[in-house]
């Protein structure tokens, strides 16, 4: 494929920006690829690993000449490093971010950027529970959807990002911000929060040992502990910045959860039955969409393949 | 290894029994393999894949002579099947079963157990998202734990079922229903309550499209509807059955939800941070005990592996 951007700035060298400089390598749609990051050890990890071409201790020199800057960091920073870059970003050039709230983003970027900048929100909803510059590889964006808000922006621009994402093989999809953030209150913003309580719940059971939790886990709750052990930073931003809807949505949760409840408590199987049946056919609809392996049980395969027994050691770290 | 029950006899011939089979085949653990299905098409496929040698239209007749009966059918129809097979159980014969909650099996079950039969009840935490007898496969069981709950039973009869349930390649515990009850509703029976719940607000947004909540669930909640596409008969019988212990987890859970939704409505990030930094621990836990793989996504892989692009049409039925 052709460079699309001769020069691209990383602001932040976590899962996904380092995702981003890996396919953007391995497909040749940036000229150079530059980072920031706040810790020098990411940044040293971006060099080794070959992801960047060069790494600055500042978002400002990063971003010097640069014709696209990649915000990639948590929500909650996103104002001070917009203004830090303001006044150092090259005229024409491009701005946007990959952060998993948009209005919020918009408010604290948008008065931060120059006239004749490009400001293009956005947001690839792909990711792991893993993050750091080392959890990154060129294809987490393969035949997932990359988000675009542009609400406005110049189209010659928005088509040039469009592109970029494509490249890195994402399908792209427009929408307002608003809508965003409610969509992704259901999809994703609530179903983490929900993960973390349940998983906060077995920690505090004391009837219940923390290693039975862990032996038995395969029951069911190690799929919320996965979720549970995304990026604790991110996540609290996530939610401090989109309180209305993931409040709305987890409302209705909530209201659902209790009518389920209360059919336990009476012994309504009729009642729980017929919500069970409905809620396979959505798994259906995701697997022909693409956006999940048919595969049982994720295609982990057999326990025998899943890591050492128990009493042995692992080395490295999910997180 | 040597054959441990010379006639196995599965009552119910889903997930778990033809997995049972496969693995005793495959290991030659049982000499002869019968069972039973009320569904003549289950019936069928148990022959046709050859993981049976003969199958009944009763469960009467399938028990006949059986040396291990194991009843793999919801909890619902275990009282009823119970007293069928009663008279026609062999002398010394053992009975398991291998469902999701225990006291009340026990008390379905062995009210009908006639003297001189060795009833210890069982659960392998094992299983897939899929059902029926074409899910199944030897590996099943392999470093997955099998939870007995003997009360009291012979112990050499508990010997012998421990040594079919390794030789399966499961390791074994031993523990009181009661507990059983418990720990199962911590790390399953919630889980899955409220994987459902959360699938069923989706499904009811009208706001939100259908099409919206799939192509974008890959940002969290395609775990859940995994969980949520588990068989709605076994599971409207796990919470009709064990409905003490996961109304009291669920009341858990809903204070610790309603803490952490009121953090976020006083934007208290400091309480949000410190409970997502605690889950992660609980996450290394269960990938160092082996059950759970440590690769990202639990080795999905790259969105492209996943399936067909949307638009296009699938095969097969996860159900």
């Amino acid at each position: 494929m052709a460079v699309i951007y001769e020069k691209v700035a990383l602001i932040g060298l976590g899962l996904i920006a380092s995702s981003m400089a890996h396919a953007m390598r391995q497909r040749g749609l940036a000229g150079q690829i530059v980072g920031h990051a706040k810790s020098a050890e990411s940044r040293a990890a971006a060099l080794e690993l070959g992801f960047c071409d060069a790494v600055f201790a500042t978002a400002a020199q990063a971003v010097a000449g640069a014709d696209l800057v990649v915000l990639a960091v948590p929500v909650g920073v996103m104002a001070a490093i917009a203004a830090e870059i303001g006044p150092h970003l090259k005229p024409g050039a491009t701005v946007t971010d990959v952060g998993s709230v948009k209005q919020a983003v918009i408010d604290m970027v948008a008065p931060h950027m120059p006239a004749g900048v490009h400001f293009i929100p956005g947001h690839p909803i792909a990711g792991t529970e893993h993050s750091g510059p080392r959890s990154g590889f060129a294809t987490l964006f393969d035949n997932r959807w990359w988000l675009l808000t542009p609400e406005g922006a110049d189209a010659g621009a928005v088509a040039r990002l469009r592109a970029l994402c494509e490249g890195m093989g994402a399908n792209v999809e427009e929408m307002d911000a608003a809508h965003h953030d409610l969509v992704l209150a259901v999809t994703s913003h609530t179903p983490h929060l929900i993960a973390y309580t349940m998983v906060g719940v077995a920690d505090d059971l004391r009837r219940v040992t923390d290693s039975e939790v862990i032996k038995y886990s395969a029951a069911g709750f190690r799929d919320f502990t996965r979720i549970a052990a995304s990026d604790p930073t991110m996540w609290r931003d996530v939610f401090l910045t989109n309180k209305d809807a993931t409040l709305e949505i987890l409302g209705r949760f909530t209201e659902e959860l209790f009518a389920l409840q209360r059919a336990i408590r009476k012994g309504d199987g009729a009642h729980l039955h017929a919500y069970f049946t409905r809620t396979r056919a959505i798994r259906r609809g995701i697997i022909e969409a693409g956006q999940d392996t048919d595969a049982p049980d994720f295609g982990r395969g057999s326990g025998a393949k899943l890591g050492p027994k128990p009493g042995t050691k692992q080395g490295g770290d999910a997180a």
